[in-house]
């Protein structure tokens, strides 16, 4: 036993591979095993320079016999029972201040589960986003289980993580349990928002404007230059510039506009829903991959009602301006969600730390997320969207939104996201609404009652005996 | 022991209470049970002259005892463990032809689950719409269980069921195990869609319009003569009507504007998104129900962006043919929903057969429901929006939805259900979608890969070592 080795990685996938070149690769040795033996020995074989930072292992009792009291072992298997399969296969081998850290894609009430589940061993929940790319050379990293447990591994996950323009490491504890693991599902919710709004956005421009891809993907990148700051920004730039080799015409072109989906976001639709959070432009985006997919309804649907008109009279800068609005009320609603999410789990959840740890490493990394952090640190129990910042852009950018939509929607174009963003917004700053219908209704056929605007005692209507 | 009773009921609440003097009302004789005995003493004195047909019980063994076997047992006791408890409380007393059903608000998830469990007994989960009034005098009934337990019962519930126009009683077997339930979530996600369409259409001519209560409650008595005619469009005609009793002011204009629920709206909604089902419209009202929940905010809102214009040049037509037009998207995602579980799980849902059974006695009953029965019926795998006799409708209708919404939006209503609808018609008529830019980004950060429109085998970007 090499007593340098503190740490053990279990699952050498595309993911787990690349997580430990990074630790290695950040001067910690490691010790690495897979189901596979194959799968070891070809991973340490061409490690090149890392190799003789890492241990490769051909048993889980060699594997833990290669690492150091009390000893970190990283899981990167398949959520889901594999996970708890894994869980069990350690437990004969490991002592209770060995820690087994679960850095895979979990649902978090999984990780809760097991957080609960009196485990013999120290366990973690760890979000880890962005990728392959992120994994190798610098991921955001959402940690969640007991803060001394993380603490104990803080240093690793720091020196691994991305870092953020000051210089911080994307690498934090989120909370107790399956914290990490739920703020990285929020994530992974914004992320379907923010690419299916680039996408209704990158739809006006090619219909509505008549714009030919290498023009979107100028656009796209001169955004870049500005508050959209972003890597989906960037990328959107990049994939609108590029041209297919097989054919030569621009490749977003010749891609099928159906979307795939690995689920997650629908986790996240599916929480906020337990929560009573509203997140409309999530729930929108999730729908959109969901309708993509259904090409013969789609085709159908045209042939009968006819392609719509969608020429526009629109300027580029509004759209910006649109995709600004709609990313401020994106993010408004999925940090409210957190903040609901706080107080059902009782989760001490650092919205502004969130923002923070957001801001490199991850898919939906942005350059807003800065100015997020600040206006959440001021008050986080305050809608994003009331902080004075981020009100001052909405009051410029709303015009711009309100316009691109209605004349989306007068020309044909389907913008479920914007218009979700738009329809919230549009409840949010109304004192008045016209949820008293409804309560009316509900009392009228269900006694369900109600309250009154002058607070007075009278909670049914007189609607003559039927409630 | 009667002999001639061979049905009995547990649980005398408000529905429970209502369903037995149905029950008894149509000639059958039947025992009742309350865990507390002086609330079946309290039922049996009080139900007058139907008392010679109910037979009060003071134990489960006795309520056992009373009913001659095979016996038929309705639970109607709160959903969840309550139901539990009480199967395995008859579970010693009933032999293995007798027959429980759960005609309580289950999640169809525990009725399939109960339907799984091997019971030592027969079962059923069977939906009851229609509130303490349906209960008492003619509910809409889905059932869900083994077709044969159905039939046995069928006499009965087909007697105490609402009957449409045409005399056909709405009660219905659904499908095995939870279809019955299941069939009722998704009619109560409707029933939230419906009411915050109407509520929408409301605030258009309060706040746009400016008409007075009594006004909109003449326009919806006069739209309740035409396509619209339902169940809720008259009940919105009653409650916008009626003044209240203690200030003399319209009754709506007293009630606070902060909608309750139950929560099973949000059931429809987690389902959909397992399903991946797209129901834009009923998530659009269980998020509205919940952001109207959050006056505090909405008024701090206001307070920062001032309150919206919302003077609108609209008639009156174009908002009911804007209604039309939403009810029937919304309809449409609802029964293709319930065709994706019917897959999913393995029923043979009878769509038509389910537009029937909502044609009376339930909440959302409407003269509509006939036309979809008939459309349905069709081809029940097709979407109900592209059946000529919908298409049609939706090509007179949607030019007026296009207008309210887009007028709407540029005077700040929030208007989420019927954008919800309109956006989700607007993308099932594009055979052309943006779904190729998900895409794109998708392959570029994960590798995830795409389809080709030329269908050729070249399933990556050359995003330069990207993807």
């Amino acid at each position: 036993m090499n007593t340098d080795t503190r740490i053990g990685l279990i699952g050498l996938g595309t993911m787990g591979a690349a997580l430990a070149l990074n630790i290695a690769e950040k001067g910690f040795p490691i010790a690495v095993w897979n189901r596979t033996a194959e799968v070891t020995r070809r991973f340490h074989a061409e490690a090149g320079a890392l190799a003789e930072r890492v241990v490769p292992t051909e048993s889980l009792a060699d594997l833990v016999a290669a690492i150091a009291p009390p000893r970190a072992i990283i899981l990167m298997v398949p959520a889901g029972q594999a996970v708890d399969d894994q869980i069990a296969a350690l437990a004969p081998l490991l002592g209770p201040e060995d820690l087994v850290i679960d850095a895979g894609n979990a649902n978090f009430h999984d990780t809760n589960r097991r957080a609960a589940a009196g485990l013999p061993m120290r366990f973690l929940g760890m979000g880890v986003s962005g990728g392959e790319e992120g994994a190798r050379h610098g991921p955001a990293i959402m940690g969640g289980g007991a803060r001394a447990d993380w603490d104990r591994v803080a240093p690793v996950m720091q020196a691994i993580a991305a870092r953020a323009e000051d210089g911080t490491p994307c690498a934090t504890w989120m909370g107790e349990a399956g914290a990490g693991h739920f703020v990285k599902t929020v994530h992974n919710g914004i992320e379907y928002a923010d690419m299916q709004m680039i996408a209704e956005v990158y739809g006006l421009m090619r219909d509505g404007l008549g714009l030919p891809a290498a023009a979107i993907g100028e656009t796209f990148a001169g955004w870049n230059g500005g508050a959209l700051k972003s890597y989906l920004v960037e990328i959107s730039a990049a994939v609108a510039g590029a041209a297919d080799p097989l054919t030569g015409a621009p490749m977003l072109d010749v891609i099928l506009d159906a979307a795939g989906q690995k689920g997650t976001g629908r986790w996240t639709a599916i929480e906020a829903q337990h929560l009573a959070a509203p997140i409309p432009v999530i729930e929108a985006a999730v729908m959109a991959r969901n309708v993509s997919a259904r090409l013969g309804e789609r085709k159908a649907g045209e042939a009968r009602f006819g392609a719509a008109p969608q020429a526009l009279d629109l300027a580029l800068p509004e759209l910006e301006a649109a995709l600004i609005a709609g990313k401020i009320l994106c993010y408004a609603q999925g940090f409210a969600m957190i903040e609901a999410a706080g107080r059902a789990f009782g989760w001490q959840l650092d919205l502004p730390g969130i923002a923070r740890v957001w801001r490199a490493g991850c898919i939906i990394r942005s350059a807003m997320l800065n100015d997020m952090a600040t206006a959440l640190a001021e008050d986080p129990s305050r809608n994003l969207a009331l902080a004075p910042f981020f009100a001052e852009k909405l009051e410029t950018a709303m015009p711009a939104l309100r316009q691109v939509v209605a004349q989306g929607i007068m020309a044909g174009h389907a913008l479920p996201a914007l218009a979700s963003g738009l329809g919230w917004f549009d409840m949010m700053r109304t004192g008045r609404g016209t949820a008293n219908m409804i309560q009316a209704q509900r009392d009228f056929f269900g006694a369900h009652g109600f309250d009154r605007l002058d607070g007075q005692d009278s909670h049914h209507g007189p609607w003559g005996g039927k409630a």
